[in-house]
């Protein structure tokens, strides 16, 4: 049971959840705009200009917004920890309360409030601490985890979105490549979404119908619409 | 105090923050795609058609991503939630230990954790709905709230994406295509900007031009590739 406990609690390392979270937009929406284009333009080239410039700017969205979100959680954090050590200074006794706030709603009596807010008042970091993550839900973020998820992700989408872009280079009309771009990507969406399901701890062929279901509706939907407008 | 206390901790509305998601990407990807084609092929036609076929691919892997994504996190929950039951009936006193141990990280002595076991061990209910939020940080979410915001996430990357693209309608050259649509667009990333960190309690021109600089970098990236391309 203690085995089988850690083990289902486990998280997947950031690192693969990072990997999963830039394939999975990497493999489905480059697939579909190409999809889309192969309902509209007669050459290649010009789905694979359109593929690589929708690679590089959701590369840069996701890589450099996820930088720049990761930086404002930080600094948001810090204000926080300050506010909190502000307020445990001025108005300790309204903070007193929020602490015996948490516990009363847990069902813990006066008594045991009272004990607990005399022992965690008696040492300000851990006070601090204890209110940033149980008051406010707020744990330290680690800004160089900020850094390497966004570049983690930005790769992730790059390498996702080259494999069904890839199969525009080896052939010589969008149907071709349409046609091969689908077989391929809907294999790789399958296998991905059987591993992303595994690491996440979900029901792995389930998962892996779920995510190769949306690539292909989005891919069916822009070749549908891309065929209207033009 | 109390006041401004109140007014900072403020989280901007789930609904809020759901449009700032799909709406910030919204306005880059499709904006910076539309940019790297203009330097590559000479219909604006192409261009419309491609922009059209990424925001529907990407509101959909947006949406209905998001909307599985809040499906698979509540059967987690539902999961560790049975667990944490289970866990409470067949070795109480293991789950007794790991609740001392979150309160002896914060300096809380042994009468207290004591204390505290016993009151909670009370009620099972109370006790595994704080197991779920103090040892595992999992909060009940809600179903319906999933699918709301796959919605207006999708929805938002749509309006964000048309805004760049207008440009293309209105004009009959990509490369005058491309100046309206930058220069529109650079003002509603600027402004979308400044109203998204109001929301988030930055400093708004700060973010503003955070903002304004990712999109202003996809746009010139994917450009430069697209004219290396092609």
């Amino acid at each position: 049971m203690e085995k089988l406990h850690t083990e289902q609690h486990l998280k997947s390392s950031a690192f693969i959840s990072d990997i999963v979270i830039g394939m999975s937009d990497g493999l489905t929406v480059p697939f579909a705009l190409a999809a889309g284009l192969s309902a509209a333009v007669s050459s290649n080239k010009v789905i694979i200009t359109a593929g690589i410039a929708e690679i590089i700017a959701g590369c840069i969205a996701m890589g450099l917004g996820g930088y720049l979100a990761g930086k404002t959680e930080q600094e948001h954090y810090e204000s926080e920890l300050k506010r909190e050590y502000l307020e445990i200074e001025t108005m300790p006794d309204k903070e007193r309360d929020e602490v015996k706030e948490i516990f009363s709603a847990y069902g813990l009596d006066q008594q045991a409030q009272d004990l607990i807010v005399s022992q965690l008042s008696k040492n300000k970091d851990h006070w601090v601490e204890f209110m940033m993550k149980f008051e406010l839900g707020l744990e330290k973020p680690d800004i160089n985890r900020a850094r390497n998820s966004a570049l983690t992700i930005g790769l992730s989408y790059c390498v996702g979105g080259m494999l069904p872009l890839s199969a525009y280079f080896f052939t010589s009309r969008p149907v071709d490549g349409l046609t091969v771009s689908a077989i391929l990507t809907t294999i790789c969406l399958f296998i991905f979404g059987f591993f992303k399901s595994k690491v996440t701890g979900q029901p792995p062929i389930k998962g892996a119908f779920k995510v190769t279901i949306i690539g292909v509706i989005a891919a069916c939907a822009a070749f549908l619409i891309a065929r209207l407008v033009s």
